[in-house]
């Protein structure tokens, strides 16, 4: 599939691109520079033929990135997730979006779930869209360094929630591609808030049980 | 140790009871009745002694049986829990309360996180409780059924919080007696919205992957 990454040069943007990459999905990095995604996507292609893997990986300005794209990943920090969707407009029509994006706090040493009025960044990110675009919320804990390891099997699950039944399948099969992650649906869109909030629960717990990267099964 | 369930008549209050009987502990039963209390208290400790343990449960009014305790487990539903601490009075000075308490509202067919105005059910119970009583957030998401099949192991984890270190030290050794349940603390008492916010997640997961009955591990 063609997928893009808004903002596809952080956290866990890195591991989608190369696990995706190994699998033959085409990637279009976006970034509010087309220069820096380009620069990226350089990088990403770099590693890969290093591993024999001859990726389709390439760097866009966010809006365009979006536009050539099926699936539409916003790797974006939260305070600049909802604008960032706003300022593709038009580039975004029927696309299935997936949003990792949390909203957290801090208060003291101790991370909290912070989210936008509207409960979820999920729900602020569904106001930014049109009706067309089909939402999923997904890999919100997925640990970013244990990700971008192409080699290593994944034992996580990922928690995903969606008003599209169609688009949470297309993201269940995109997921089930890397090894071996499993995709448990919460339902709803609205339950969200609910996905989003273990991130702070799990950064207080890395920080804690350090050097561990805590992420999540349903046992 | 001397340990009080209050509205020890349900949920997760039978394993707790069973499983914590049979490695010694003394168990005092609260119920709004205390002729309730007794009852039940007669019905675990014929089941306890068909297995051949002689168990220590006494059947009480809640407020007795919190007296009696220095753990107090509040096995209550969120909108009764609040007020049961406070009719408690004076019998709660400075012992551990331990609160599994989960607010929840129902939109359609999803559950979803519901907290009082104080953000979780912990911190609404804390107002309520005298500065010297030690409050901890715990065992929200353990499977009811699979806790009371008291010869059967337990592979999850149990994640924490509170503000007092050893009060959640006292609640990680009981928890401990109940193999092989692990304990994660996540920290302040504030930390307790997000715990309390899996519940209804694992609920929605409970329904749509039925009959399966997750808890959660941090892997």
């Amino acid at each position: 599939m063609k997928i893009s990454l808004l903002g596809g040069t952080g956290d866990i943007a890195e591991g989608l691109v190369l696990r995706w990459s190994k699998v033959g999905h085409e990637i279009y990095i976006g970034s509010r520079s087309e220069e820096k995604a380009q620069g990226i996507a350089a990088e990403y292609i770099e590693k890969l033929k290093a591993l024999g893997i001859e990726p389709k990986i390439y760097g866009l300005a966010n809006a365009d990135a979006a536009r050539e794209s099926e699936v539409i990943i916003i790797s974006i920090p939260p305070e600049y997730a909802a604008a960032t969707i706003e300022q593709c407009g038009s580039n975004i029509t029927d696309q299935i979006v997936v949003t990792p994006v949390v909203s957290m706090k801090k208060d003291g040493k101790t991370f909290l779930f912070n989210p936008p009025a509207q409960g979820s960044s999920a729900l602020e990110i569904q106001e930014k869209l049109p009706e067309t675009a089909k939402l999923v919320s997904a890999y919100h804990n997925l640990p970013a360094k244990e990700l971008a390891k192409i080699d290593e099997d994944l034992d996580y699950d990922v928690v995903i929630c969606g008003d599209d039944d169609d688009a949470k399948e297309v993201v269940k099969k995109l997921t089930e591609e890397m090894k071996n992650l499993r995709v448990l649906d919460a339902g709803a869109l609205q339950t969200s808030a609910m996905i989003e909030a273990m991130t702070p629960l799990i950064v207080n717990l890395n920080i804690r049980y350090k050097p561990q990267h805590f992420s999540v099964k349903f046992v």
